[in-house]
């Protein structure tokens, strides 16, 4: 049960004007199950994409990446059920096979195709099961499928993530639609798991990618399910510029801070998704941490309560056992950190005042906070400015049965 | 169940000249359970200790370290049921009583008293049901309460981990006796868990000292059972000089190898009790790294691998899932990896071959492998000389289990 998130309503989700979609049935892993899907960018849509830093990344990040420096991109093939990730030279073949086949149907060049996969890792990519579809999938592409392909991507996803949102720039209505997939081996780290956005925004190529560093950073680049970098994660932000604007080429503009507004709350809407639907989650947790000298140093104390096996499990018990975080924090690897500066808080509730356990905490109190579904953790460590907000979930009994049981 | 580890045999454990114990109940968690142990050292006995490098370390840490800087330990006072951390100068005070009321009964200073807890952080030492049953205690000291001592100082343990062995040293017959303790919160970091060494072998307190950091590096500091170090950690080797060799002052010296030998297996064994009886473990994992540039790189990559929550539940499942092992190597942060060098090993079976799947591999080869309650996991780097063994568990409903419910 994904904590606090309903299912999108298919009629909220709005068509991105430049930007179809298509969903067919390869059965990749499954037979009958949903699992190629076509994205199809108009002419002159302008793309950025940030992806895994895991070594061992997939063959298709490897082909996308190469393929998005040489040409702008205009179509995206995304598979589930296999990752081809672990398959070494054959794996490359086969995710250019793919690419050639759609450049063959559709008359453009392979390297207009970024391939993405997601699934099981170190199993072959059966090649032909996809390929046979590419000409269904063609026929079928339509601007309101969006709701559909986000279902198509899920793998131990137990529900689809979509969302749209339009705001006004330089006078006209924007549109901007995203979708998202992961629940497991999910520790981004400069890129994510799997989403795409598009707007109908027009936006000039080096500003696009600007904007989707610093977005990401502080949405999908801010979430762990379990501390697992994945081999394939992605992000994509397409901007097909038929909404008419003035293409944006200045982040910082006023008349801008709406759109950038609106897109931020949509990816952080996508990335805490992730974690709400989180394998076996039953907590959505907010680690806050300020005062700290840098930014890497507040998201290592973060990430290090975030990935605590005995935090979570201890979450998950909705027991207020704030030795653990304490410990977390300890362990975090802070040079000459001074004890007697830190504060931590669970919620409201302070836990830890200048280094000592807080004179007034009471039992009832922390239980109170760690009943709720949701639940921050604060932690001030008093040597400077630097704040960081990292989401994540609790480790329950179903994790391990997921994780477990996921190939069998 | 503990993963190939049986019960010591009590006639099996030696007592050590210089060193007699006893054990009590105090009631400090719950009520009848022996709880408390007190550790007697003759007059001469050189001690040598690591702890924890957690920032929260406990109460008893601190002053332990104070202690051992002024005088030579006389006294070990241990408790568990109460780890006497996160409380702040209460716990301090709380610490220090202890101390105070042993070296009162003994006629001694305050500072031959190293204190020791183990517990629940977060929650008041009750001193004055430790204080009370201290006469008790010394009463009735005695060199063959080691078996009993092991299983007082027990928390989420199932088995007590107590060895003993007998090497020769300069024509005399020289007994190393020791116990461990620690089941969760156990990623040692410089120090470990609680574990106490006792031998009568003569060791100059120097050598002592350098043999404590040498051991303990390739033994308590190479487990982890859920990556979470501990804030009480401690790692205790004491030497009595009662078997009358001449002093121990060169490690390398070729009539000391064979102790040097006997205590390393030794501290190996009690290691790796702690990881065999690892929370809800039901198997026991040996990460091997080789090729590595240097130590460090090498046991970044092995705990990578012993930390990810994917790796460990499907070393539960006995999943050859081996994508999972690829993808922690893969984002262990190694700079400048040559994929095209590393090849990665389940057991005898090659997995990775120069990066890429080894074409001779077959899942019913991995099944055999993860099937077997021990399972070595080798990775070898193509970039160097280094080495680094670590130890660890799988991931299981009972760790979850056990550390949901720990307080309840």
């Amino acid at each position: 049960m994904p904590v606090n998130l309903a299912p999108a309503e298919s009629d909220s989700i709005l068509p991105v004007a430049g930007v179809r979609l298509a969903i067919v049935s390869a059965g990749v892993k499954q037979p009958g199950r949903r699992d190629v899907v076509l994205v199809e960018l108009a002419e002159g849509t302008e793309t950025a994409a940030v992806f895994t830093r895991n070594a061992f990344c997939a063959a298709p990040v490897i082909l996308a990446r190469q393929h998005l420096k040489t040409t702008p991109p205009r179509y995206l093939l995304i598979n589930s059920g296999n990752a081809n990730a672990g398959t070494g030279e054959a794996g490359m073949q086969a995710a250019l096979t793919c690419c050639k086949h759609t450049a063959m149907h559709t008359g453009l060049e392979e390297t207009t195709v970024l391939p993405f996969s997601t699934g099981v890792i170190g199993q072959a990519l059966p090649v032909e099961k996809i390929t046979a579809v590419l000409p269904e999938a063609i026929n079928n592409l339509s601007a309101d499928n969006w709701y559909d392909a986000a279902h198509a991507i899920m793998t131990t996803d137990t529900l689809a993530k979509v969302a749209s949102k339009t705001v006004e720039l330089d006078g006209r209505t924007v549109t901007i639609t995203g979708m998202s997939k992961g629940a497991g081996m999910i520790r981004p780290d400069m890129a994510t798991l799997l989403a795409y956005i598009a707007t109908d925004a027009a936006i000039e190529a080096e500003t696009l990618k600007d904007l989707l560093q610093q977005l990401n950073a502080v949405s999908f680049n801010r979430i762990s399910v379990d501390g697992d970098t994945s081999t394939n994660d992605a992000c994509v932000l397409m901007a097909t510029g038929q909404a008419g604007n003035t293409p944006i080429n200045d982040l910082d503009a006023p008349n801008v801070q709406p759109f950038v507004q609106a897109l931020r709350e949509l990816m952080e809407y996508l990335a805490q998704a992730v974690v709400r639907d989180g394998e076996g989650a039953t907590k959505f947790i907010t680690l806050d941490v300020s005062q700290g000298r840098d930014e890497g140093e507040c998201k290592m104390v973060a990430y290090t309560i975030a990935h605590s096996p005995l935090v979570k499990t201890a979450l998950f018990a909705s027991d207020p056992n704030w030795g653990r975080i304490l410990a977390a924090v300890g362990r975090s690897g802070l040079d000459n950190l001074d004890l007697s500066r830190v504060n931590i808080y669970l919620g409201d509730v302070c836990i830890v005042n200048g280094g000592q356990p807080d004179p007034d905490y009471t039992e009832d109190q922390g239980q109170r906070v760690m009943q709720a579904a949701e639940i921050t953790i604060r932690v001030e460590l008093g040597r400077g400015d630097a704040q960081e907000t990292v989401w994540s979930c609790d480790f329950s009994y179903d994790y391990v049965k997921i994780n477990a049981e996921y190939r069998t």
